[in-house]
């Protein structure tokens, strides 16, 4: 029975192969910028404006809730031991109170802590879909989604957001992409990466057309509450009685410390469609890498509980201070335009690749950009979509503006002469 | 394209399953104690010896490297930023010095830093097997082994540890489970649940068939160091020059700190045979739930490199009077036979059933002990053996003695008579 293995008798012939799900644990962001071999003007200081690692520059702090109810957890020497898989019970209690909603008081049981956010993501996919089944993610959107669920050998689907429209979902696209094989659809807002928040009527179509097809949302709100003014961020759950809901969401942006790996998914649930087997499915899943870190988990019910309101009020003041210099500096440049930012921490702006003769698209735009000025920004294509580059905003603002100034250079540098000249081409 | 969900009316038809590979997710220790429904007796307080959590006591603390340097991390505020998914480059460096072999220095290349050693097992098992493809795993064995394997749809076999032969592997019952479908062995030393620490001689004759059916070997070495007086751990890839190993371990036993949620996969293979397709693999599994916290990731390099080597010769010296009281207080009871202790945190009991007239197994065994002597084992069943327990010898010295009290009086009260009289029965 070990033919093939007696056959070979060359020591090279000894190989490994790995599996079809490692090999399609596709990062759309490396990919892409695994090719950008460029690297930056050295006569230049870079600005990296890429990812959204909110504490690249230092100046966004932490609560001293959090840091504070932390060093307690270590010194008390109390929460060494294993935490419950899905978390300690006063972890999940305070983020069932966190999330509570006005008519709807979750409980600790409605509540998984994870390994961040991404592995909330990672266990509400792998309960909701499998080989057969079939997971609409939005366009432009978060690549993490996509590898996750392909990872678990189930097919993906892109519904449509709109640019003109403030990145609304496009229903049309996402409603024709509905079948039988549909397990969930998932929506982020706000949106990484397009820094739109939705109106309450926006959401409300969403959920009509979750309704009408019976299919669970699974709701990415890591940026909820980071919304700007003229917009206002709400929790999908709060606006359906009928369809389940699983949000996602975490510390990592809301306290600035995304290397922290602690997030969480919360079962919203009214008429408990989830009941019968996904919820037993997501504590199955628990049990596999047992969660994360447990004195992180010890101090989220202070952090939750006690952070006074001022702390993410100066967060999101910053961001929307930043956010609209940003948009600002991009719509004086002729080629370039960002809608308004509504939230999170990113703004997308449109390049009319037309207007300029040396970049064939986003990834030629974001290279030469690099390369040239030492600005690093994400082309579009990271995401799915091109002829944008996503500009994350949490930089000191003195940056983002030194950045806009450059990008002006560089786009005056490198734009076509105007239409009557561009005919003698 | 919907008929299904047009025709379904009743708001109750609205059921939305879970998936296949979450129903596969079967942790056997759940499933066996959740059928344990058994109170213990309130007159004595409980000594639970059930649980692999060396901090259930408080009588085993951690290094105080380990505490200093995650309280200077966290002071200094600069490690709350993602780190690279792979783990810290320091990090991942410090592993590889302290899991460096004479005549082969590792680099930080070779190591992936996980959440727990559970976290890297998963993502070495994902690596290397899936649907058609098999695992070998030990039994009795710890259960996240074949939890993680048939979650991602492969096949797992068992191969035999040998409980008169000091739990050593059966050779032949290991290799007529080998076919073309063999994709990794699994080896765990020093054992959990056996307590068992293989000799160099065993070790070679696992690995001379390994290297003769060229099959990777995924040693879980969780315990490596944790070895009491009479044995000796020796890392398995030290012995070899041809037999690709991934090994697995973490901060979670040693150190004490198994909440923290902090291991490591380090990829032995002198001759490269996981180049081509596994080290890709198992780097591109890091993308998923990007790892542990950043926190206790800065904390490695000094906890591995700075403790003094007193603090694990305390610890393990500490585990081996525990288990040496336990082994005398265990086999001064006729009906229960213990092997000599070797290493880790594990005592597995044999029960000869025969000589007891109140348990039809190692289940109504702990259940009953449970009920009467407030003394909590795990029965052998959640290890894949039977009539066996295990009982776990961190707890402080005088209340193993008290266990081991508690479980003579157990066992004087349900001993039939003696042979004589049994034959009049
Ligand atoms: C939309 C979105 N969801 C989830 C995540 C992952 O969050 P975490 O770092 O908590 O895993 C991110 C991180 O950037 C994100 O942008
Ligand atoms: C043999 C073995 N491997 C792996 C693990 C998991 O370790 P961690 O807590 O680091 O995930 C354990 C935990 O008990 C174990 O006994």
């Amino acid at each position: 029975k070990m033919a093939q293995h007696a056959l070979l008798s060359a020591d090279e012939d000894w190989f490994v192969p790995s599996t079809a799900a490692s090999k399609r644990v596709v990062n759309p962001i490396r990919r892409v910028v695994d090719h950008i071999k460029i690297k930056p003007n050295p006569a230049k200081a870079l600005i990296p404006l890429s990812i959204g690692d909110p504490t690249n520059f230092g100046n966004l702090p932490t609560a001293s809730t959090l840091t504070d109810a932390l060093a307690a957890a270590l010194q008390s020497g109390r929460y060494n031991g294993y935490p419950p898989s899905a978390g300690y019970a006063e972890s999940r209690a305070a983020v069932a109170k966190f999330h509570s909603l006005p008519g709807y008081e979750l409980t600790a049981n409605d509540v998984i802590i994870a390994s961040g956010c991404s592995g909330a993501l990672e266990i509400c996919i792998s309960a909701l879909v499998e080989p057969g089944k079939t997971l609409l993610v939005p366009n432009p959107g978060f690549p993490l989604y996509q590898c996750i669920a392909v990872t678990r050998g189930a097919e993906v689907k892109h519904y449509q957001l709109l640019p003109d429209k403030n990145w609304e979902i496009d229903l049309a696209s996402l409603e024709a992409l509905i079948d039988d094989t549909t397990a969930a659809i998932v929506v982020n807002n706000p949106s990484n990466p397009c820094g739109s928040v939705y109106s309450v009527e926006h959401l409300r179509d969403i959920l009509a057309l979750a309704e009408r097809y019976r299919i669970t949302i699974i709701a990415d709100e890591i940026y909820g509450d980071m919304a700007f003014e003229g917009a206002k961020y709400v929790p999908m759950a709060s606006l359906t009685e009928s369809v389940p809901i699983i949000s996602v969401s975490g510390i990592a942006k809301r306290f600035v410390v995304p290397g922290w790996r602690v997030g969480w998914l919360v079962v919203y649930d009214k008429k408990g469609r989830l009941n019968k087997e996904v919820r037993e499915g997501l504590m199955s899943l628990t049990q596999i890498i047992l969660g994360s870190c447990s004195l992180i988990q010890a101090a989220l019910p202070a952090a939750l509980l006690q952070t006074p309101p001022a702390f993410l009020d100066n967060l999101v003041l910053t961001l929307q201070k930043n956010a609209f210099a940003c948009e600002r500096g991009i719509n004086k440049i002729e080629g370039l335009r960002a809608n308004k930012p509504q939230g999170a921490m990113y703004l997308m702006v449109a390049i009319d690749i037309s207007q300029f003769s040396d970049f064939k698209d986003d990834v030629e735009f974001s290279s030469k950009l690099l390369a040239e000025e030492s600005v690093f920004v994400l082309p579009g294509q990271c995401f799915g979509i091109v002829n944008f580059v996503r500009l994350v905003f949490c930089a000191p603002i003195e940056k983002l503006e030194e950045a806009c100034d450059r990008l002006a250079a560089f786009c005056d540098r490198h734009r076509r002469p105007t239409k009557k000249s561009k005919a003698a081409n």
